[in-house]
Formats: C-alpha cells, structure tokens, sequence
C-alpha cells in the first residue's frame, strides 16, 4: 500500500480525501480538520482570500504543506472562471484550479459546455485543471483530450448529501475515461465515500458533509477512514454479489459425528 | 474517542469487527488478517476446533488475546444448539456462544423461534449470548428480556454479499432494543460495514467478504476502518440530506467586486 | 389473461388489488373507490363496523358482491386474534379472516409468534386465515403447515409509504413458499405495487396510499392499473438486466449506403 | 381524466406511452404490440425504413392513425443528424425527430453537445424536435430556449433494463424545465414506467423491455397501464413517506368495548 499513490497534477498524494473549507462554524476549525484527516489537498474559494485586506484571510489556516486547489466559485461564464483563475495564480495559490461555472441557483449543477470551454483555456495557459461536471460521457472524453489532471463528477448536487445518486453513470466515466474520476458534490456520509473508492474513483471531495457536522474534526477523521478502506476494498477486490447463501460454517452433521 | 468502547459479555473492546474464521483459502492466512483488521473478537464453528485429533486446529491460529465467539453452526434446533454450546465451554472456549439454528439450506435463514428457545436455556446456564436472527422486533424484545448480550439481524443471507437489505428494519431494532445490535451476514463491502454503524449499529459481523476477497488481510484492514469510520461519523453526527442544493462557496458576484 | 385468476380463500378473484378501508376522508367516498379500483375484497377492523347501535355502519358501503376479510386489529395476543375473529363470523361477515397481532404502538409490526398460533387455532376452526406477518421463512413455513391461506409480508411498517423495502425476504418467500404471497403494508405508490407483482406475488393489499391521497378513487384506479400492469409484466417475462448498451436501432453507417 | 392529454409536436394524444420499434423478433408481432398497448405514437430508425427497395418495410407494419417519430440513430454528429431528419421529411415520415447523436458504442451515451447543435438547426427548419440527452439541466435550458417539444433524458443506457438511475437528475429537469419531460432509455419494467409518470413526467418511451419480453403484446399492455397507473397517481397526488407507522385501523381496546 504504501506506494498506492494518487497521481494527480504532477503531484503524488498518499491521501486521497480533499477537502473543501467552507461552511466550516469558524475558519479556526479548519486546521484541526485538517490534522484529523489527513488531507493533502483543500478547495478554496478565491473570494475567501482575502487578497487586500487586514481580515483574517483563509489562507492562514491551511498548512503549508497542504496543496491548494483553489475554485472559480462565483463563475457564470467560462470567461469569468478564467479570469478567477488567473487572479488566483497571480496571488500566489499555485497552478491548480477547480473548474465550477453555475449558473443554476437553485441546484448549483455545473453547466458543463462553459466548464468545457474554460478547460480548454486554462490547460492551455499552463494550469492544472480540475473541472466540475455533471457525468456526462462524453464531456468527460473531450476534457480528456484536452489535458485535464481528473474529471470531478457530481453525486448529487452541492450540499444535499443524498450520496453518489449518479452511479450508473459515474461508473461509465471510471471504465472509459483514462484520467482520475473524483467524485465530488453530494456526498453525505463515510459510507458514501466509500462507496465512490470500491467503484474505482481516485479520490473524494467533501465539504459540506464534514463542515455541518456536530463535530467536524471527528467527521474528517471518520471520512478519512473510509475513504481508505474504499480504496483498500478496491485493491482487494470485493467479492461477488450473489443470489443465494453460502455457508461460512459447516452446517450440517455436527452432532452425527 | 479513547473511551468509546464496545460492552458486550462482560468485556471491553476498542474494536467493533468481529470476524468470521470461515471460508479462508487456507487457515494460515487468519493470524494475519486478525492482525491486519485488528479484531479482538471470531467467531469460530465448534466443528472446526477439532477436540480430539492429530490435525490441524483452527484454534492455533488465532493469538491468545482474541476473543472466542463459538457458533452453534450445524443446529437444527434449539436442543442442538444448547448441546453445541455446552460442548464449546467444555472444550475451554469460554462462555461466549452465538447462536445459529438454521433448518433453510437455501438461504440458510435464521429459525428466530428456535432460536429464541436455544437463547432463553443458554441464558439460564450461564453463557453470554449472541442470537442470530431475523430482524423482527418481537423476537428482539423477547430476547432483550431473556438476557441476551447483542442481537444480531441480518443484513441479507449469508454469504450473498448484498449489504444491508434489511435496513429499515435494523433501524426499528437500533431505536426499540435497549441492547447492541450487530448486523451479522450479507455485509459485502465496506461501504455497507460503514452504514451499518452510522446507523447506530454498535459492531458488525463479517465472514465471506473478507474471506473471499482477492487478498483477505488488506481487506481485513479496510473493514477495520470502514467501522472505525462508521462509527466516528455516528458520534460525530451525519448532517441532514436536503432536496435544494447549498452552497459551499460563496457564489454570486465574485467579479464585480 | 382471461383465466389468470386469484384463487385464494375457496374463491376465484379476477382483481387483485385488496384493499383497507380505514383512514378514508369520510365512509361515502369507499363505494366510489371500490368502484374505481375495481377491487373484489376489502379489509374490514371489526370495530368500524357496528355491531348493535343505529350508527352507521362501515358494512353499508361496501357491495354486496365484494369479499370481506374482516382484520384483528386491535388484538395484542393470539387469543384476542381468536375471539376477534369468531364475533366477526358471528356477525356474518364470512369465514375469511386477516391476522393482525400487534403489540408495538410505534411501528406496528406484527408479533409473528402470537400470529402463528392464531393462525393454527383459526385453521383448526375452519376459518380462511390470512395471516400478516414480519417477513420470515420459517414463520411462513410453520403457517403453510397449518393451511393458511396466503402469507402476508409486510413491505415497509403500515402508513409509512416507504414501499417494498424487505423485498429481499418478500422474494425468498415467493420461492419458497407454496401459497400466495400478499405484500400488505408499506405500498405508497402505484409503481411500488407493480414492482410487488413484477416480483412474482400474487396480490397486494394498499389503504393508506389510497386513503390519504387527494383524490382517492382516482388513485384506486391507479392502483388497480398498476398492480394489473405488474402481474402482466410477471406472466410475459421481464428482460434480464444488463450493465452494457445495447441498441434498439442500428447504429452506424447510415450515411455511408 | 378525458382531457387529460398529452400535447406535444403540435398534437393532442391520449395516451403516453411511445414505443420504439427495434429488436423485435419480427416485423409482424408489431402491429399486435401496438394495438394492444393503445400507443398512438412510435419511433423507427429510418434505415428500417426501406425507402427504395421491394422488401419489407416497417411502415406497413405501423396503423396509420399511429404518429411516427423518426429518429436519427446512425447520426455521430449534428450533420449527420440533420441529413437524416431532412431524408426521413422528404420520405413522408412527417416534421417529428427524434434527435439521437451517439459517438459511443459501448453505452450509447448521448452527445448532449452535438445533439444542442443538431437541434437548434432543426428547429429553424420547422421540425418538431425530439432531443435523447444525457440528463443536464443546463443543456435542457439551451434546449427549451431553441424551441424543441420536449427533452428526453435518459433513465439507463440503452437495453439495460436499470431503471431511472438518473431519478435525481431527471428529477430537476422536471422541476426546472417548462416543456414535457420524456424518460428514453433504461426503462426494464412496468414499475419503473409507473416511477417515472409519479414522479412529474409527461410521457416514457419504451422499446427493449417490451421487444424482448417473452410475451411482448401482453408486455406492451402492461407498460400501457402502468404509464396510465403512475400518471393518475401523480394526479391525485400520492401521500407522503413517513418513518413511523400510522395505523390504518383502530388499534386498541377492542376487547375492552
């Protein structure tokens, strides 16, 4: 296990729970989460940056060796993602970014022909891109060849932790898509976590689930551990789903002999 | 976290896997998944401790420290499975006895009659007893009265990996029952182990998936943090599900400011 | 389909949709649903109908040439059972009888022990018995011994809409078990009781769903459609599931000829 | 329920269930499914349709009174699509297409890009367009401003028999788009036709699960009352799931009166 890496924007990442900071109760929470789960990797969303202020800025309660992965959050248009993005290197946060052009208030879904369009720049303006998108095939095969690090299909829309209601199709992303699928957007509980690694997803994104939780240093813990034994799962090969039982014990006889 | 122990027949355990000794290609790889999955506690078919010859003895293959749950494998009846106990305590496997009568060679269900008799003797004897059964509350408060230690439904039949089919009715033993519920069979994934316990199960049963699986100590070790994972989400409290997204970045007018 | 018929009770029903007549809006509206939903029995709890005062009386609105299965609600032991079921025959409304053994006020789950030795008394005094029980093989074996005429699973708790959430164990029964299978209790949608009856039951028993709702006769004509429908499906073979494409028109080339 | 009617492409049907005509063992069974499951609308891939040559066509196999829906398969982009529906219009087949852009053929996933751009020039040439897409809410937006009749997301890949795994997708387009919505795809079984009419859909279209049921008139008729079922249900709108039970009858103090 120990060289069962996440390769992902030219770096390798023995952990394979990003995390996203907000609606955390107070910022000062987050690096305990932080701590708690291990996580290599945080979503952050450029508007919490405070890039002029004397506020406290996000930005101090992520650890220096945890990777950034900042978001275009607020984008409604690929051209309004790009600029984020570029405003975001320019303040220093590095060269990856999260890809989220919505236009829909009501349910935040991706709208994937801008999120397409943005891709395209951005890779070719030397980004690491990180797109957010409703599991659509064949999107996910143009990103591909666009040069995207990983395709992040929703499970169901931000925030609502109803799990991974898109399976079916996200499991046509991990068989045809040669890039890391990372599930992102409704996951609601470590089970569902999970679930996304024993399908085969590189990785997970959670935010809200860990951020409203009662405790959310203990709920980062919780998704950090299943997320690895997803994973493990995965590497071990679940066994088949059958019909009928099978016996663990030998089952007849017992008292004949 | 360090005092969230599992109480049950008397002891005190950190761990909340119990594993199943069946069905592993070769006894000799158990030491090592017990180790790898960190079990204090398998459940053992008498059948396979062999009291009296030369061969072979799955007893010598789990370490000292491990608790013995024998099972009553193989009764058809309550009078078997009191008799298959007895046998067990008499052979130094202790007190602990979990009771499997099972008539159906099918889908090996539990005779929840049966064992509800086998259950209230094996009480009156002196054994700390683990009934498994159907999920069906009456059964469960008859055995709460009697003075059982857990009760063990099933998630689906033995062996067929299909997870926790039977949940709503867990759910109505994890509210009603004032003792631990263990779901015991059907659990394929650990995925399903983690819903179990954020649930509010307090420990799971797992023979077949862990046996079966292409590399049973790496899966022994994903089940471990899959409960650990469930359990901490169960303390940590899981958030609501909602129908409406909700936003976990800030998201309009980012660039107008 | 002309012959497809139900034979359960020493009767031959072309319908099989049963169902309750509690929580209607008001007693005149039941003839109108009965009508609708073109439904030959109707369960009936012996305390709605009126024995000796002037009230009325929920009897006068059920037609003549519907069945009645009068139910034991209200009974908390197999002995109520008995006695609930012989003033029923005494007030001539037949020999039929469901089997309703309740003891717990929150779920209302069935006490399965008390129901079968009901059962067996009833049986033995030559009534129809139609037992509702948690779903159990060999409580449904121990009531196919008997002579019961159908065994009666629970879907999901009564009033709860959840549908067929112990289908796992609904379908064990339907393979095992030599009688009708009745799902009752738990279908809260038109699409529930057609899945019941694409599984292979032979009838199911709704009253909530149709009570409750804001129209309920049109709601009786949609169950009645579905559960048609779903015993259709059953007689014509549904296709088998399959986890890749396949196409319904031919896919390629067309421009080519 | 008599002016309930579907209103689509210009037209009034009564009923709302549309089959496909593939992967029927012959030709001759068709006009037999479609009497009996009351369709007044069906969709034929125009290679079905031989417009030259003296062998059969499937047109004489289609009742006249039944409305045709062409459908581009074989189209791998918006061009192709276009040639297709122009040649199906010149062949009198009428201004209906259903618009189908496919470059995968493993799952037959929709192009939702080329299948936007295929529509929005069908339109403009006074078609009646028909979209099969992946479920996107921001595509089904870009659609209803171009001026299709209806959007129509996949529930399953195509003659999978999954069932609508696309619910919570679907779901939003129903909420969130002012045009029928008409689940293609994936539908195995009356049930989940009943599902997909309960939930707020207009209209499903069936083809594989009728096609090759053993039985497919007896399977048509059941899809028909099942689409018929689950519309007057949402109609009179189904009541709402509950956790606790509710019960149907009175439930005490039988015995005491």
């Amino acid at each position: 296990m120990s060289n069962d890496l996440l390769r992902i924007g030219g770096k390798e990442l023995e952990n394979r729970l990003i995390i996203g900071t907000g609606k955390f109760p107070s910022k000062s929470i987050i690096p305990k989460v932080i701590e708690k789960s291990n996580t290599q990797a945080v979503t952050i969303a450029l508007r919490r940056i405070d890039l002029h202020s004397e506020q406290e800025n996000i930005l101090e309660y992520v650890p220096n060796n945890c990777l950034l992965m900042p978001n275009t959050s607020g984008a409604r248009t690929a051209e309004e993602a790009v600029k984020i993005a570029e405003i975001a290197r320019a303040a220093d946060c590095g060269d990856w970014v999260k890809i989220e052009v919505i236009r829909d208030s009501k349910y935040l879904l991706p709208d994937n022909h801008e999120t397409l369009k943005a891709s395209k720049v951005l890779v070719e303006k030397g980004f690491k891109v990180f797109p957010y998108v409703s599991p659509e095939l064949s999107v996910a095969k143009a990103l591909e060849s666009f040069g995207v690090e990983a395709v992040m299909p929703l499970g169901a829309p931000i925030g609502t932790n109803k799990g991974i209601e898109t399976r079916e199709l996200v499991k046509i992303l991990i068989s045809e898509i040669n890039l890391p699928i990372i599930v992102d957007a409704g996951i609601g509980k470590p089970s569902h976590a999970a679930e996304a690694m024993e399908m085969g997803c590189e990785a997970v994104l959670v935010n809200t689930a860990i951020a409203t939780a009662d405790n959310p240093p203990l709920m980062g813990e919780a998704f950090n551990q299943a997320v690895q034994a997803g994973r493990k799962a995965f590497l071990a090969k679940t066994a088949p789903v059958k019909d009928l039982a099978d016996a663990s014990s030998p089952l007849t006889g017992f008292l004949q002999n």
